[in-house]
């Protein structure tokens, strides 16, 4: 008979789940004793338990299954929240599993203890806290199939230390069943080619979760030629598919002035895997939902896609294709750093996107690079982009990472260059350095405010600036500088060229 | 009439808040644009929100009086969670002000959209949640009161942001009350005096809080000499007085097996500004509690060691004295690091200290510095110590700080070091650089784990080494390196006689 800790490994195991991010302390040690006897389990080190949660939001929005994340008590589930919460708004299946006091410690308020339950439901999540070791496995098993669900969920498994070091007995039975069969829900793809026939020009199809696939942007883009529909991804999908013979279906924008445009006249909007559009903040003046009045609603299930394009006799919709590309010059500018990156995209890359303002022209200049997976700060939570591209290498060792990063965002979650550097995942690292958030710059005007000096000062990352390639070399990353777009485009064709993880620290001018 | 942004920091300027450690974004625009217009309020740029709300808790244990943190939602909140773990063990006071989403846009739950409520109340806290701009006076007046307590309390503010940027007036009344005298609790000087008399031998006064000043150890110390009793300060204290002139008191060990070696016999204990011991961890067969079976407990009020003391007319005892001492040589150890700093500390030093393991003989090797502060890891929710010194330092501007600092656990909240150079704080990093989690190589074999290769990785910061010299100078601070006593001694006495911010990374072999 094992630990409770080794059953805990062995019941993750039967359901598929051997990846773990863990950042452990005292409470979590049986569990990391038992990762000898369950060499399956692959446990990744994070110096941050925000980077670890991110890791696994990534993981599993590349791997299509959930990782495993391993906490250290109340305040180590609280340093993980922001990214559970990304992870929340993506949908991603998250299993965590935080250690707590032995049962019977509680009672005497130690230092480290506080309300676990609290912290984990926040994201919206379930909580399985077993009361007995024959409980183990119903609470690891259950965790799996409610982060599963579908819809995925943020799952924590609370493992009292008492419990992981004592013994515990495992069936060995298979855990997790099939998905339920979730019936098509939505109006379906006649009706949906009904009102598509009536009111094509004033349709709108707002696209996310599973109709961001490669065949789902086809059959969409297919819709929309046939009947003079607007196809539109959601703002912030979790994974979208890009790149040459994949439509390049336009994004909401995520100014609500913009978005209003971009569904302005609209009569109907048919969410097809996402839910109605709403403003990212409120702003004086300006309304927060963004259905234009009067609009109807209605959804559609992502796999009645291609059946609705197919109802309609939709021809071939036209797709970007690659053409040979001039690479820019000169000083880099919010412009030309993306023309670089979509002239030099590797081949079936994965885009980790937290570039903010800087990365506004990144979807046009990479609509005819290399197909591509893009996958964006769902949640707003920044900090999300260099732990998300930590998890998408383990799940993808065999494509290439590149994390488009802004400056300011970088920081929150930055210890995540050392885990980069110990795995040596194969990501190249971009990070916009324009000294500021620039974001806040923008938005200080959006909600009528002025500022003078001491106000604006906040929103400086400059006085220092920020050497991003002295710390990459701290947490043994390589590291480069690039001022200019030749230099850019040098270090990043060498970066990819590469195995392991790489760092240019771009200084990007700001707008304006 | 100004915006509610305005009455907001003018609230909490008529409390006498003068200080915000923020780390905004859209939501609180406002409240950074209201900064121009209130420029008493020393705004203080943190790139994480754990270096915010760590701030304010090492502000307030040395001024004495809150700070405040300005924090982005829930998300943002949840960044800065674990610090406030920390400062609830402190009693420290703190005021968040928690920007949120406009009070129409909350139905919309838009991306950031969460239960700011359900992470304010975590550490224990107090929220204050105004349901119209007429009630921002009273929800930043009682965050105040309900702060300041006694005792001190983690207390936040959710500030919409349409009552931000809408109209709203002051009365520009005073704010905060005195706070309420608390009578004495406690058993009294002549009870104690009584115990005291019978079961001198017999008794330990656990000393924290308001206990551990120079004058509450110094009238333990005679209450002590006089009696025969065991005078101890509790593990983790807010702010402990040191140094010569000040009674050496010993600290209740961390590892639960000596502390009870440090209680055994006692047959009372008497709590005095602090709670009855317990283990920080539960370990297999061990016990929790710490009162030794059938001893019992009675509680003294602070204010009443004094009185005890000349109750018992106990004379002056002794304190330690400064004796010149020799530098240290050859390779740094766990013993000989602590000697350079015990012989270099400066005058009038604040210590921030988080060199956990490196940092056991600290305690030995600073008795007879020159008077100084130590501020403890009081919740034990790691990443504490860096942004602690950043608050004591803006609450001290005339006070050299010195931030002893393990290496795991700088990385939690490794951007401190930025807003001390944007600052120019005079704080003296030492990062005490084992390459590894030291503390969890211990207690892996306490908890009565054995671990192989696969789990000994986990605790291994080495693979890659990570270079904080070179991370400091990416964020703007000088640094350096020592591998020898010598170097230390050199590279620290330089590093205090200038001003400003400076890291030294200090290659402290491990133990054993």
């Amino acid at each position: 008979m094992g630990t409770g800790a080794d059953l805990v490994l062995q019941r993750l195991l039967a359901g598929d789940v051997d990846v773990c991010f863990a950042n452990p302390g005292t409470s979590e040690m049986h569990f990391v004793a038992a990762l000898d006897a369950n060499p399956r389990m692959r446990a990744v080190l994070c110096l941050f338990e925000g980077v670890a949660t991110g890791a696994a939001d990534g993981f599993a929005r590349i791997a299509g299954r959930p990782a495993a994340t391993l906490l250290h008590l109340g305040p180590g589930l609280a340093n993980g929240l922001a990214n559970l919460h990304n992870a929340r708004r993506a949908h991603t299946p998250v299993v965590n599993v935080v250690g707590d006091h032995a049962t019977y410690h509680a009672e005497f308020d130690a230092p480290l203890e506080s309300d676990i339950e609290a912290l984990a439901t926040w994201p919206e999540g379930l909580v399985y806290r077993p009361h007995s070791p024959a409980a183990l496995t119903a609470a690891v098993d259950g965790a799996l199939a409610g982060a599963i669900g579908p819809p995925g969920r943020v799952a924590t498994v609370i493992l009292p230390a008492d419990y992981s070091w004592g013994p515990a007995d495992s069936d060995g039975s298979p855990v997790v069943d099939a998905p339920p069969e979730t019936g098509a829900g939505g109006i379906g793809a006649p009706a949906a080619a009904e009102l598509l026939g009536d009111y094509g020009e004033h349709t709108v199809l707002l696209l996310g979760g599973a109709a961001t696939t490669a065949a789902g942007l086809t059959a969409a883009a297919r819709v929309a030629a046939a009947t003079g529909a607007r196809a539109l991804v959601e703002t912030f999908p979790a994974r979208l598919a890009r790149g040459r013979g994949i439509p390049a279906i336009e994004r909401l924008a995520y100014l609500a002035e913009q978005a209003e445009q971009q569904l302005a006249g609209a009569t109907q909007i048919i969410l097809v895997g996402t839910r109605a559009p709403v403003a990212f903040f409120a702003y004086p003046g300006r309304a927060s939902g963004l259905v234009p009045t009067g609009a109807q609603v209605h959804t559609l299930d992502p796999a009645d896609l291609a059946p609705l394009a197919e109802h309609l006799g939709a021809p071939a919709a036209p797709a970007p294709d690659a053409a040979p590309r001039d690479l820019p010059e000169g000083p880099l500018t919010v412009a030309n750093w993306a023309e670089v990156i979509g002239a030099l995209l590797p081949e079936n890359a994965i885009i980790s996107d937290e570039a903010n303002t800087s990365g506004v022209l990144i979807p046009a200049a990479t609509a005819a690079s290399p197909p591509h997976d893009v996958l964006t700060l769902t949640g707003g939570a920044i900090g999300q982009g260099l732990p998300v591209a930590v998890g998408a290498a383990i799940a993808a060792p065999d494509r290439p990472v590149v994390a488009l990063q802004a400056d300011g965002s970088a920081l929150y979650t930055i210890s995540a260059l050392w885990t980069m550097a110990r795995e040596q995942l194969d990501i190249t690292v971009v990070i916009l350095n324009n000294h500021a958030y620039a974001i806040l710059q923008m938005e200080l005007g959006r909600v009528g405010a002025t500022a003078g000096e001491r106000a604006r000062s906040l929103l400086d990352l400059s006085r220092p600036d920020i050497d991003f390639a002295s710390i990459a070399a701290g947490f043994g990353v390589p590291a480069t500088r690039a001022a200019t777009a030749e230099e850019l485009a040098e270090q990043f064709a060498a970066a990819v060229a590469e195995p392991g993880p790489h760092l240019i620290d771009a200084a990007v001018a700001p707008w304006g």
